[in-house]
Order: structure tokens, then C-alpha cells, then sequence
């Protein structure tokens, strides 16, 4: 078991990662009623093992359907009803049982309801235990943006247990890895090398070799946030993959690919664009490349017109009076943020990955 | 022109009150775009002058339509996709101009869209200007219950313009004076002396008088929000009157009564309350009760079944665990909060109070 620290200016928390972890939701203490908040199917595998490690006796959750369009304003409210009638005050806790929907949806309803209760994330996808469950970030999407509206607001704790991780189908499990080789690359060839020596033989019911994975991959995330909650400057660091990415899933309206599997190619595109610029060398983005390749088969991108995506990629939230932030690897374990890269490169980085020019 | 300053763990703050406070959005700097949400109807009478003041050229706001049903979950989405489509970003600034729902609805968005821009309150009504654009609470309203979302968000800057005052209807007008007693009752002898003296003879127009008013009520919220921005204890006083009043919103569905004018009957319960459980002396309660009675005419309860009001009452948001923290007035300048008062009393002070047994 891994307890790791966040320090935020908003709060204090830990994030347990490994088996058992669901025992230390036992130390949250002195709420007047608790909340679960997850899938239903999800909760028919879980719930048991969930309600006895907590040792809440019988639980009975706050469900919503499963799939990105429970992210909404909509669906924010009514879980806000239903929290209401089932008495839930201000000192409530809601504990947001499931992936990166269930945790941001949760999130941000009990960083608004009655403006604000205990919130508590148990992460059941690898993405939310190495990435989104920690920092406090929220959001629900609205029409014209995903996560367009949102809020910053930290758990009072994250419990991640890798063995959940063993229903998760392939497809899933392997779009969550896209998130732990971003945070290789920001955390260096410790990391790196422990992926490569790995990745390939990595599944998701092995729940030992998970646990060190995910703790490793979270505390990269428990680092950044530490430094910088706001998404100030450090933070930043974390979008390596998502510029790209972002518009990828928007582009095919988010039927295409898992979050994950756009972050995937968002890594392969933004390390081409990264040698195109002269500011990484060859041999670390062939590492890179081969990492990613490891992880597993990800949706083509060959139909993908690029003009669609150029008028995609300034939409990014990140982007401060028009210009976009690129992150950049320019070595494994270093990124650099720079709003200088010529329109010419960005879009031959994506000609070229996109034609298999580069990576095949 | 007044300035008072609020100082809160989440940001320090000008509250501007005086004629001529829309040019002190002048100092505000370094944001990228600027954006008004406001009213039709408002705008068209104020606009120009605002506009001219804040030295903004021509403003084109965000409009919602006037009345509390702006004040939703839906609403905020459809404005905020009007200022991503208008190219709002992170460092934006976005005015709240307008009374309770502008400025509830607006601190919402503003402290939501893109995960929280930048907020001005530019209160133009009684009420906004004395109580709810201080304090950086913000709400929409839920099918269940008024406010039941929102968040805490401190402005950067509240500029309270009393000319803005000038074209209220009498009614409206009137209902704000409520919220200003209750910041007497809590203030002591001296503003609640000041205001036997001058409320009957306040009325919209008077700007030189009204800014005395409204700069020494605003002065008592600035008090009570910086020493307790949260909630957690003395910020409870500013309840005083609510728990009834928003007992009486909801009985008559939001119809009858405007915010101040619930407020205005929910101090003479309180008071009488008081009274009752031998709190607060005669003499008080009835300059309290002359005093509600001298800002004007209260829509009708007689009608109103008590058993109905009762089951609203623990709705109350401020209700911990089902107990109502009830706010009564002990002296002029002082109130307990407590959960231990009769429910007999309760009953009994509303029915004198319908009967009109108390106080005609």
C-alpha cells in the first residue's frame, strides 16, 4: 500500500494507492450521511467488496448511466435532487465510485451542492487512479465544449485498489496506460525504463505489478498538483498529449476513441512535432514512439482531415487569448511549454504520423 | 463615495458604494476580454452611462431574461456557450450587472466557466448592493430547491452605483429595505437609530441619502463575510429572518412575494419568536416590528396554512443533520443562533403573526 501526499492551497489530502485501499474511507469521520455516486454496472461487480472494505454496512448508491453524456449540467442537477431527498446536508460525504465520468461529474456536483460537501474519489479506471481522480479538478461538458464548466476542488481523499482494475475490459485497461507513459515522460528514464521493461506483459488482473505501476504513475501527478493546483504554469505540464488529442476527440465527436487513445496518438504527434522543431533527438522519441506502440492498437487516424483539426486545436481551455500552449518532450523527463511553433510544423507532424510516414 | 474592503482566505476585495463607483472597473487590468451579463430591459435604461463610466466603449452584453427562472442550471450552460462563442478564455473578466439573479447566476458562470474567470459585481438593486453581491456566494436554483448549486467566489471588485437606484419600482424598492433592516437589527443602535429616522422618508431617487444607507448596511455585510467567509459560524447571522422568509417563498411557489418582502415578514416571526422564548424584550421587538412596518406594505399571509410552512422549514440549507439553526434577535446589535427553541413557539409566533394578534 502507497499513501501519498497532496499539498494544495486549498487542502490537504492523501491518495492510497493499492490493495485494500477502500479500508482507509473507514477514517473519514464526523459527516452527517454518505453518499456513493457510480454506474450500475459497476456497482452490481463492486459494490459488495466496496461497502464491506468501507464498512458502511448496506449501501445504496446515487446511480447514473454509464458513458460521457452523464457529464452534464442536466445530470448535474439531478443528482443534486436525489441528494436531497435522500437528506443529504452540508456535511454530508459523497464518495464518487467509478472512472474519469463518475469522478468529474461527483466532483463537481459536491463542489456545488449547497456550494460544497466532503467529496471523496475511489477511482475504478486506470486513467482516474493515475490521473483525473487527483488534483481536484471538475467538470461537466456542456454542448459547444467538454468540459467547459468545472471547478477546482480537492477530495478530502483518494483510494485507489488495483484490483478493480481486473474487470476492466482490454480496450479500456490500455487506454488508461496512454496516461501512465505521459507521466513517464514527465517523470524520466526511471519511470520510462521501468514501462519498457513492463508495459508489454502488463494486464489488468495482475494486481501486484498494477499496484507499483499506479503508484508510481500517480505520485508523478501527486507531484505536479502539489506545485501548482491552479494550472498556473507547472501544471501545465500534465496537457503533453492532450492539444492534439483534445481536438482528435472532438473531431469524431467523441465516438472514435477513448479519452486515453487520443492522448495516445496526442503523444505520438506532439513527439514528431517536438524532432520537427529540433528540440528533441530521435533516439528519445523512438523510445517514445515504441513505448506508445506497446501499449496496445489504437483507432486509425488515416480519415481525419486536417483542416477540421487546425480549427479545432485554439478551443482548448489552455489556450490563453488565442494562442495555444504547446508541451513539448524535449528530452524523457523534461517538457517544455512554448506558444512559438510554426503552423507548418504542426501540421506536418500530424501528415507524417498520420501517413505511418514517421512511425511504421 | 465609500470604500470598504473585504479581506477573506480566498481573496481580498473592493466593495465600491457612491455615485460615480462603475469607474473604478477602470482599475481593473490584464484581462484579456471583457464580458457584461445583464438584463434587456436594464441595460437599455443604464447601459450608456455604465459603458461611459467604466470607460469600456461600446459594450454588447450577454442578456438573460429578467426574473428568477433565469437562475438555472440550463441557463448557465447557455451562457456560457455565448462566451466561448464570443471568445471568452481563462483571463476574462465578466461583469454580473443586475439585481439578486444577474449577480447569483453570473458569480456562477464566472466561477465555473473554464474552471473560474474573473467577476465583477455591479449590484443594481437595493438588495444586490447591501447583501448578495458581497460575500462571494453564488447559486442557481434546482427544480427541488432555490439554490440548492453554487459556489463560493469572492468578486474582484463590487461596484454599487446608487443612480442605478433611481429606476426600481417602489416595490422592488421597498423590498430591499428589508434586507437593510435586518443589517441594523445585526449592526446595533446606532444605523438601526439612523434608520427610525430616515426610512420613511427614503425613496429611490434620493441618491445622496440612499448611498449613506446603502454604504452603512453594505458596511455590516463586509464585516460579518470577512471575519467568516464560509459559513461556518458567525456568517449564520446574515440568516436572520431567512428561515421563515424562504419557508414563505416556497409555500406561495416564488409567486407572491419578492426575496426582501419574505425576509420582511420572516423579521417579524423571528421577533416575535424571540419574544416568545423570552429572549428578547418588548421594547426591542416593538422597534423592530415599527420598523419593518415603516418600510412599507407586505403582501398578505392570512391565507397561508401553517402546517404546510412547517414542513418547508428543515429544508433550509443551513439545516445540519435535520436541526434548524434558528437566528433570533436578543437585543438590537445582537442575535443567538441556536437549535433548541420549542416547536410550539415556532407555531405559535407565526399564528400571532398571520392574526395580525401581535402587531396590528
Amino acid at each position: 500500500m502507497k499513501r501519498l501526499r497532496v499539498r494544495s492551497k486549498s487542502g490537504e489530502y492523501d491518495v492510497i494507492v493499492g490493495e485494500g485501499a477502500w479500508h482507509s474511507l473507514r477514517r473519514l469521520e464526523g459527516h452527517s450521511s454518505r453518499f456513493v455516486l457510480t454506474e450500475p454496472g459497476l456497482w452490481k461487480r463492486w459494490g459488495g467488496k466496496f461497502s464491506r472494505d468501507a464498512g458502511w454496512g448496506r449501501v445504496r448508491p446515487v446511480f447514473i448511466p454509464a458513458g460521457e453524456r452523464s457529464k452534464s449540467l442536466a445530470m448535474a442537477g439531478r443528482v443534486a435532487c436525489e441528494l436531497l431527498e435522500r437528506g443529504a446536508d452540508r456535511r454530508s460525504l459523497l464518495v464518487a465510485f467509478g472512472g474519469g465520468v463518475v469522478g468529474d461529474l461527483g466532483g463537481f456536483v459536491a463542489s456545488t451542492y449547497m456550494r460544497g460537501i466532503a467529496l471523496a474519489q475511489a477511482p475504478t479506471t486506470v486513467l482516474a487512479q493515475v490521473d483525473s481522480a487527483i488534483g481536484g479538478k471538475t467538470a461537466v461538458n456542456v454542448r459547444a465544449m467538454k468540459n467547459l464548466i468545472g471547478t477546482f476542488y480537492p477530495p478530502c481523499q483518494v483510494v485507489s485498489e488495483p484490483a478493480v482494475l481486473g474487470s476492466l475490459s482490454t480496450r479500456a485497461f490500455q487506454s488508461g496506460l496512454y496516461e501512465v507513459i505521459k507521466h513517464a515522460i514527465l517523470s524520466g528514464p526511471d519511470l520510462f525504463g521501468f514501462l519498457e521493461s513492463n508495459l508489454a506483459a502488463l494486464g489488468p488482473k495482475q494486481a501486484s505489478r498494477l499496484e507499483a505501476v499506479v503508484g508510481r504513475a500517480a505520485q508523478v501527478k501527486v507531484d505536479v498538483v502539489t506545485r501548482d493546483e491552479r494550472e498556473a504554469g507547472l501544471r501545465r505540464v500534465l496537457n503533453l498529449g492532450h492539444t492534439y488529442g483534445h481536438a482528435l476527440e472532438e473531431v469524431t465527436a467523441y465516438r472514435r476513441f477513448q479519452h486515453g487513445e487520443a492522448v495516445g496518438w496526442g503523444l505520438l504527434l506532439v513527439t514528431r512535432l517536438a524532432e520537427l522543431v529540433g528540440l528533441l533527438e530521435s533516439a528519445a522519441g523512438r523510445r517514445i514512439r515504441d513505448l506508445v506502440r506497446q501499449a496496445g492498437h489504437l483507432p486509425p487516424i488515416r480519415d481525419l482531415r486536417w483542416e477540421r483539426i487546425l480549427n479545432l486545436l485554439p478551443r482548448d481551455k489552455k489556450a490563453v487569448g488565442g494562442n495555444i500552449h504547446w508541451v513539448l518532450p524535449e528530452r524523457i523527463g523534461k517538457v517544455q511549454i512554448t506558444p512559438d511553433v510554426p503552423a507548418g510544423a504542426v501540421a506536418a507532424a500530424f501528415r507524417e504520423v498520420q501517413r505511418g510516414a514517421w512511425h511504421e
